[in-house]
């Protein structure tokens, strides 16, 4: 059981280390009550077989909140008003940066995609004029799922084999990391390579996938990477923002680069800021918000002036985004009173739709935990998709019998005349023999009568199971587009059938209209963002007036969704236990208070503490945490000691490394004092304790933690309610929160203590923790 | 100068409570060092005529954090899983409502305002015309100067006498709101009615003014009003939303009315969310986010609804706001990498222009400060600037010989001949001679050549100093409008300028594309608003490529305005001495912590306390805070007491009201128990401790304050530096934060003591507290 856990966790590779702890309790204390709760979980996997009742423990916390001791204030002292407005700039120029290479991977991405997709579709479509004629179009069927198969495999040995967490659209994992919870190797180098690759594979291997959610991840990646300076995995150290190699910076970069990412990706600067602070941002910080909004800015600026290069008219910047869904112009997109009810409608039927995708999608996930964990059976599933996807749009577009007229624009990139009268091409052929970019935009903006119903419905239905089917393969590739896809075409179809009932009425007429609503409204009952991807779909039609209908389609798709299950990237987060922190605590939680929540005895440090105890502590297993309350005498009594400060693991660590004894110190005066930058220069990967080698004679020598702890952490008393612990966890980004009684520490909170709690349908539930 | 001061205070009124403590001690304790702090600043006063180097003590906190004490807990979990989901309904149910009444509200000013104005003008223009050939043009000067001022005297005589509150746009007062500070009356019904008829009388009455501003203010006060289902002015209860009868709540639901007026005001219900965010809320909240969209959303739908059924295009809603700047074609509009320059320096332009008008604005509200403060005086101040502004506009229109042959779609709608050439107007009148939202729409979008140089210019130049002179007027006016037309001229001329230097370029042809990026440089010189500023235009302009350019235009234009000065509304805000707490504490007071900045020694109560005791200490005006650590047993000794509670003026108020002494208790056992409901009826206008009688026997009762108290306030140690403080107290949007030393009271730290400290010219300055 504990293996299938491990393989499809968002970060197996560093299970090796966890794993010596897995039989041995968990946090610190109580370990009666969860070693057995831990049991009693174990005894249910056996029966459930998946594990969204599971916490694990496998997470860590950012730490939002600035560690405050003597060296970080005397530093801060030390610097004048001219330091800090130079850092404020340097975090200008780097929120630019984060900008300017997202937009320019967008713009890689996107030309490589239309470079490649182009050549595949004109092979494919030369082949099948040949055998239309001659009989014979089962190989053109087979050069078409040969050719898919071999991108998607490329695409899926690079994530399977490579970086398993590059898989899928990165959107709940950049959740995850915004909501302060470290997903190991999620913004490294290589993820972002393997990231890039992969969704170029999967696109052009024709899966029913966007590659706009990657560059959401994408965008993050480049944040962590440049604003450190350096990279670990290149061990290139630039020595260049140095101050900004901790935590509280390096998230709040993240978001610019998430914003960026969603800004390159739509065309929507402001969504990217709004979609940035509705999952990321807690404490909301003018100055940020607009960082975060200037490398959005930039992003699209950079992206589109690139494309506008690419495309020989250089300098029109005005059609933003790697998806653009087009102009709406706004004399025949005008909405009437009475169309709003059927709007509503619409928005619940994209509401069940999704409910119903992220149904299936939740038991075919279920189903590859158990199954599909192994890299090679994941690179052949991709492929088995990547074929059947093939197959089934070619047996579409083979018994399809819409043809239409090849207008004088031609906008459609290629036409496939198969069996169709000259000057004439198969419908169906324009949804699906082409990337699903291109489609959503044929389904919003072609003429009245280019479909027939018939065609949407049935394209509506295939592509809906081959979009939930592929959604959590192996490979990199988002869920944006498919969705807008799904609901464009059964949006269109609304449109067609509502018009042919009232065929004199000229506001029906445009079936486009539709086409957007339904897009909107099944993206919302898959996703079901409401604020973020209302200004996303604004601004990516560049029209201001749907506002209203789309607010209020998605506002239905997520109150009917939430009614059914819940949103597709929650659902991944919590099949992964990943401690996620909502916005409040659950309503009813008033009954519990810091005491019954925290983990309770906690193991404390003497402000002056001998090496061996400190060491001891750190490679107790059974004591994993990462911060312990430093107290003034530990009495042997039973009492509990008086708080004084707070310290890390990866601060004693640093110390051991220094080996910063206060019996050293007297011999050697003259070395230089540990600063700051030798924390910096650690972050983020400390090494873990087993590697610091610590004498014998060291261990009898004592440490001073006084300098380095946090002097001042905050702490609760223990009567406080369960919903103020919260708050205040929150709104800081606090990673341990004391509980104190008169000063005394008597426990800990730490995410897992809070994300254990939610509301489920018989009330309040306790999620149980589990190691893996 | 005690007068002064009082007189332009936004709450004279409330000044007479306060009077009584003129001479007395400050704060609670170092009565010494504050009452020579104040000395010394009344003795600057008489160097220095203004006091926005003054704190002034008159402002409270909002309530932020919620009083858990054991009332409100016992209820809170009382509460089923299902009543917490009917207030989630019916917050969204107020929000709803908010939204809709602003809308009508807006609407309702559209209306009145566009009949009257139609009224004014035709009046006038059948005036001219008549005297034009007949001679005697000073007498439709006369008329229109006396119409004007009458117009202008209703308003300013409803402002000056009725509600002072009411004059000027309310954004400096609600963001003072949103950022916590109670100011008083400025959500009161009398408020809302005065300032929407304000805002009519000073529109129709032809000042340099807008209508857009209030609206921000009017849905304030609806939200407030709404939300608490009752009006004390009405002196009517509807007993529902009991829930929300406090602090936290209706913070929550302003915001959401001053996104509604925003969203009605400029179409832009996304802005009017980044706006209630970027003053307001500290600690985002995403179903918060929701509601406050919603409200926006529901607030331009009803204006638009409405305002189509007036124009007699019922059901056509695609035309949003009070203010619309026109559709923005995208062919026309499109721009080019070699302009963003040019836009640069135009914003650098706009920060320099608004700049110098926020400096000629101060000037003259110091000047006002001094001499214009008496109702009539201030009355007389406004119909002069009515006088005057008509004069110069009949002046300028007069000597004007730009004239412009009248199109064929014919769009000026009161089109001046003078004397112009038949089948001519005077062009200079179509920016005078109109309703300054019809002027800023035709600068946008008029052909190019309607206006010369020369015209424009002259316009600027004179509407500048008239729209600085009108502002701080005793009428409701807003400061956008004015700023966006200002703009748009100079824009204009610029874009003229550029094209005749260019002449065979086409992109530079159109001056509306550069009216449009002056309108935003000025408007962002004078407020220095940036994000939500941005999104507000591009709402407002219904058209998303413009963001790029608007964005690096305002913030040029903050750059270099924050350069010379601060903006318009911060220099209000500080001429009024509010104790406005900025986004983080300034950058160099990592010096200071806790023990420096908090107030001590601190009025503590006993857990159970004399009734005597507890009179006297609200009664004496030496120590008229409003929260009072609750500690176990104060010794005689010097030792500071240990803390257990924190309790509110307002509540102990209420206990005494009601006598819930512990003697009373035993002899009425039937008798009901204090309720929250009991703080809630009390609430917001909790009586005075003069007007409530006790007697002397009940001097001897004890109070048993342990049910009431909050048992977990917020604490940090006193060696927390300023920083943090300030980062705990914004987050969490606290009143009061008490400093303790091993859980021993030490101090107490409220907004004023944060709100303090300041970034000056010679690094940090600490601002002094007064009483007025």
């Amino acid at each position: 059981m504990a293996n299938i856990t491990k393989k499809v966790s968002w970060s197996s590779r560093t299970d090796e280390s966890g794993a010596a702890g897995e039989g041995t309790p968990l946090l610190n204390g109580s370990e009666q009550s969860r070693l057995s709760r831990q049991d009693s979980a174990r005894g249910r996997l056996h029966e459930i077989p998946h594990n969204e009742k599971l916490l694990s423990l496998k997470y860590e916390s950012l730490d939002y909140d600035n560690i405050e001791n003597q060296l970080f204030l005397e530093e801060e002292r030390r610097m004048s008003f001219m330091s800090f407005r130079c850092l404020e700039i340097s975090r200008w120029v780097v929120c630019g940066l984060i900008g300017f290479l997202t937009g320019l991977i967008a713009c890689f991405i996107d030309i490589v995609v239309e470079q490649l997709a182009g050549i595949k579709y004109r092979v494919i479509k030369e082949n099948i004029v040949k055998f239309t004629e001659a009989g014979g179009l089962s190989i053109s069927l087979i050069l078409w799922a040969v050719l898919n198969s071999s991108f998607v495999m490329l695409g899926a040995i690079l994530v399977a084999f490579f970086e398993p967490i590059a898989a899928g659209s990165g959107i709940p994992q950049i959740k995850c990391y915004l909501n302060g919870v470290k997903i190991p190797r999620v913004v490294r180098l290589k993820t972002l390579v393997v990231k890039v690759c992969g969704v170029i594979c999967s696109v052009v291997g024709g899966l029913a996938v966007g590659k706009e959610g990657p560059m959401i991840h994408s965008g993050a990646v480049v944040a962590a990477g440049v604003s450190q300076g350096r990279s670990t995995s290149l061990k290139r150290d630039f020595k260049i923002f140095e101050y900004f190699r901790r935590d509280t910076e390096k998230r709040d970069f993240v978001s610019a680069g998430a914003a960026a990412g969603v800004s390159a990706a739509f065309g929507a600067p402001v969504g990217g800021v709004l979609f940035s602070l509705e999952e990321g941002a807690s404490f909301w910080n003018q100055m940020l918000t607009w960082r975060i909004f200037f490398a959005s800015m930039i992003s699209t600026f950079t992206l589109n002036f690139f494309l506008s290069i690419y495309n020989k008219k250089p300098g029109e910047l005005s059609n933003p985004g790697l998806i653009n869904f087009g102009r709406f112009e706004s004399e025949i997109m005008e909405y009437n009173l009475y169309e709003i009810p059927l709007f509503i409608a619409m928005g619940a039927l994209g509401g069940i739709l999704g409910a119903l995708f992220n149904v299936l999608n939740y038991w075919l996930t279920i189903f590859r935990i158990r199954y599909v964990h192994r890299p090679c059976l994941q690179v052949m599933e991709a492929m088995l998709v990547a074929a059947v996807t093939a197959t089934v749009a070619f047996t579409m577009i083979y018994f399809s019998n819409d043809c239409q007229p090849l207008g004088p624009e031609h906008t459609e990139e290629y036409p496939l005349q198969l069996f169709c009268a000259d000057g004439e091409y198969n419908s169906m052929a324009t949804a699906f023999f082409n990337t699903p970019e291109k489609s959503v935009r044929s389904l919003f903006h072609n003429q009245p009568g280019t479909y027939n119903p018939l065609t949407l419905g049935l394209f509506t239905l295939t592509y809906f199971f081959l979009a939930c089917w592929t959604y959590g393969l192996s490979v990199s590739a988002g869920v944006f587009i498919p969705s807008l896809l799904i609901g464009a075409a059964w949006g269109r179809l609304c449109g067609i059938l509502l018009a042919s009932l009232t065929s004199t009425n000229t506001p029906w007429a445009d079936p486009g209209k539709y086409a957007l609503i339904g897009a909107a409204a099944q993206l919302g009952g898959i996703v079901r963002m409401t604020l973020s991807l209302t200004v996303i779909m604004v601004e990516a039609t560049g029209n201001v007036t749907y506002g209203l209908p789309i607010m209020l389609v998605l506002m239905t798709a997520k109150i009917v969704g939430d009614y059914f299950q819940e949103g597709l990237y929650d659902i991944h987060i919590k099949l992964q236990s990943v401690p996620f922190l909502h916005w409040d605590a659950p309503a009813t939680s008033h009954w519990l208070t810091a005491r019954e929540v925290m983990s309770s005895p906690v193991t404390c440090l003497n402000r002056i503490e001998k090496v061996g105890t400190i060491v001891d502590t750190l490679s107790n297993t059974s004591t994993n945490h990462n911060g312990f309350p430093v107290v003034v005498q530990v009495s042997d009594s039973d009492e509990p000691a008086k708080l004084c400060g707070l310290i890390l693991r990866s601060q004693l660590i640093v110390l051991l490394k220094h080996k910063v004894f206060v019996e050293l110190a007297q011999s050697r005066l003259t070395q230089r004092k540990l600063q700051l930058k030798d924390f910096r220069d650690a972050y983020p990967r400390f090494p873990p304790i087993q590697s610091i080698h610590v004498s014998q004679d060291e261990r009898e020598c004592m440490m001073d933690l006084t300098e380095f702890m946090n002097t001042t952490p905050y702490t609760v008393p223990q009567d406080t309610s369960l919903p103020r612990v919260f708050k205040l966890f929150r709104a800081l980004g606090l990673r341990h929160l004391v509980v104190v009684d008169d000063n005394r520490v008597v426990g800990l909170v730490t995410r897992k203590d809070l994300a254990r709690y939610h509301l489920g349908k018989h009330g309040l539930e306790e999620l149980h923790l589990a190691q893996t």
